[in-house]
């Protein structure tokens, strides 16, 4: 097979860039399970939704048959800040691997995020400004969705309030600073502004908190403040849906050039980028117009998908929110500490837990050291230091891009590098000195963790 | 004057990168005088340039009338890689100041490095390969030129050794590790690796090392061993060169579009982003073709081109460098601790200096809170944390977009971006915590500066 001669970076034209979001749901034979009321076990609606979310991002929430969403003009003039996100052909990584695979990157680091998380910051913005709140509470762990939701909210003149896991808060001072920088208020969790941080503080005394901690105070807070409401980076349905745009624009990149791929990589935490970027490939495979080899990568300590369980479960540690049917290894699972990069969610998003089940993708686990191998070859060969986030997808690009030096094979991989490594040095700096080690849960640890899924019987 | 419609972001396509760096002093009726040997005061000649810089470098800084100078195509391949750069219409930051003025700017903080200095890096150390060097040695304080070096070499395959103040090792770590991840040997300054090294230690106990001291400690040990020579990321004529390239994509940017500049601004330090940014423009107006009103922006803590004086002066701190003719506040000043950003060279390109003093161009000094007050305001419209060097060139353009406010004049303002401010939230803590103080030398302060400079009679 041939490739046409590309430039290194296609750049789309700014009025290419979508003007829907695509919404995999409608094309799905299997829909996801629905959100379920813990209390009654019944799916949420709209109605037990409103208090917690902004009543637009309700109705996409729920939304599995509209195959397009437009994307509001004032958002669309956002976007075009920092996108349409160049699709690069990766031709000095090729040459490093000797391969005769063809291989092709989204790259979404290009803001001050740092990251794809963006292009739903400002969506879920947006519309709490359209429907006149006051402001949006969120939790952040390493700071990715904390700096673009900060940056979201001070586009659109809105009251941002994030909690930070404490122990991010205190190691790193600096995404801190990017989110004052953008006007928000960043709050150590546990903190003392929150019944419920209150009370972990009494009982856990010097506390570095957890991400299941930080989103209960965020969901109090939106709850009990007039005029606020919480949102998050991943997971649900709506994000899956804004983050439609990285998936859209590189299938328009590629069809500009007539470049047809037969792999497409992603790395999973709760799904945002990999959900993002596969979804128009999917509904392709979905409709049967093609077909794709799509892989999600996850980490070998927090492997979900690859040796989790496909049940209901709750999405936070703390139990506060809602049910949900996905991919799981427990909400009392909590990876290694050791492990370096995000991607430490207990669970998968519903969308592609279910996808997954219905076999319509496939996935793997790599260990972080060989995780940050792979960002070193593409730091010094493609000039970008990648986040260890990214960085699972790219170990995933070179083992296949590997395997086609041995077959012969001239596939074209795709892949998506969600972000930038700037504010996770620490992690490279344990890298360079040989200090970076491996974990991988034993059965008896994945069990420890299926005992907090709750039992119920549908 | 009304405005084309341009896009957002104006991207050349690839095949518009220049070929050609654009070489000023073709155009300069005066030419910048010529460096001096210190012990001769005799101009420097090849020869004597030879042991330090590699040889086509040596040609490129001393060449005054080849107007174009080819850039090789190993360059513009890894150009590709980050070029072209983006030229943007700030138009959330035009709508927020409310100004009839039109802004422009030229982001180069799109690459790992996060700024202009990798334009310069790869080219140095293309020119080390083809000479079949084994490595080149440098000095770095903030970072960004060490870690563009270590970029360049790592995709060159070059071994690079990097002076690093110790100050700066000790409190930018992660600026560290980018560079080790690199490849990179990181040394603090001053270090026992060299002679001139252990003499300071011996004398100072203690001292937490200067740039003075580490170009000194970077120089040694490329004359010291063997298929080694030395490389700088700013001032000398060659880095101009190099970074004209900046210009030329945004004069070409700005053709495509029918746009004429009325106002180009740059920050200054040692010249090489306001050098590259300006050149072409220059040309043109060194030519006679156009007129532009041309803005250095330095800050008043380090105020070489407002307050300082043009004369023979020693490059480094340590004297081991050759003489240059030059705006200088003398080679012992150092700028205030407190002063957050770059900009804290004691001297300025003599290219520059030589224009600014024939009057071709301006310069303005701006205080360092109003200079973060700036940066706040642009990364909350223009979606981008500004670098610090930058954020004095934002400045003045808002500055001169309200004076445009008053008068209702429609101004056309172009200025360089020079970078990220990622490496820099340090400062920008000190900013958000109200903790950020400015400081002004005193002409008694400056005094004690311009009594180092050397006293010859030529």
């Amino acid at each position: 097979m041939s490739i046409p001669n590309t430039p290194y970076k296609i750049y789309l034209e700014e009025n290419e860039i979508p003007k829907f979001w695509y919404n995999v749901r409608a094309d799905m034979k299997t829909k996801p399970a629905p959100l379920l009321n813990p209390g009654t076990l019944k799916p949420m609606t709209a109605e037990d939704l409103a208090p917690v979310f902004c009543e637009e991002l309700v109705a996409q929430e729920l939304n599995d048959t509209d195959r397009e969403i437009p994307i509001p003009q004032e958002i669309q003039d956002f976007y075009k800040m920092y996108r349409p996100s160049p699709l690069t052909h990766a031709v000095f990584l090729e040459k490093a691997l000797d391969t005769p695979a063809h291989i092709y990157y989204k790259f979404e680091g290009n803001n001050t995020s740092g990251s794809h998380k963006l292009n739903s910051a400002i969506a879920q913005a947006y519309y709490a400004k359209k429907q006149g709140l006051k402001g949006v509470t969120t939790e952040t762990g390493a700071g990715q969705w904390g700096t673009a939701l900060s940056m979201a909210c001070a586009f659109f003149g809105l009251d941002c309030r994030v909690y930070m896991v404490k122990v991010s808060y205190e190691q790193k001072p600096f995404r801190r600073e990017v989110m004052r920088t953008y006007g928000a208020a960043v709050t150590p969790s546990p903190s003392d502004t929150t019944e419920i941080g209150r009370k972990i503080l009494a009982e856990h005394p010097g506390t570095t908190g957890s991400l299941g901690c930080a989103i209960s105070e965020a969901v109090e807070a939106a709850v009990s403040n007039e005029g606020y409401r919480y949102v998050l980076g991943s997971v649900l349905n709506q994000v899956l849906l804004h983050q439609s745009v990285i998936g859209l624009e590189t299938q328009a990149a590629l069809k500009k050039y007539g470049i047809k791929p037969d792999v497409i990589i992603g790395c999973a935490g709760g799904g945002s980028n990999l959900g993002g970027l596969i979804s128009p490939f999917m509904g392709e495979k979905l409709r049967g117009e093609a077909d794709y080899d799509i892989i999600a990568v996850e980490p070998a300590s927090c492997p979900s998908l690859t040796r989790g369980r496909f049940v209901y479960d709750f999405c936070d540690t703390g139990m506060v929110t809602p049910l949900a049917k996905m991919y799981t290894l427990g909400h009392d699972f909590i990876p290694s500490a050791n492990h370096a990069g995000g991607l430490r969610y207990h669970g998968m998003s519903p969308i592609l837990s279910q996808l997954y089940h219905d076999g319509y993708m496939r996935a793997v686990s790599v260990e972080q050291t060989s995780v940050f191998k792979a960002a070193e070859m593409f730091a010094r060969t493609e000039g970008i230091l990648p986040a260890p986030e990214s960085s699972h997808a790219i170990r995933a690009a070179i083992d296949e891009a590997l395997k086609c030096r041995e077959t012969g094979e001239e596939k074209t991989i795709v892949f998506g590098l969600t972000g930038t490594g700037y504010f996770d040095m620490v992690a490279y700096e344990q890298f360079n000195n040989g200090t970076m080690r491996d974990y991988i849960p034993t059965d008896a640890d994945l069990e420890k963790g299926f005992a907090s899924i709750p039992k119920i019987d549908l």
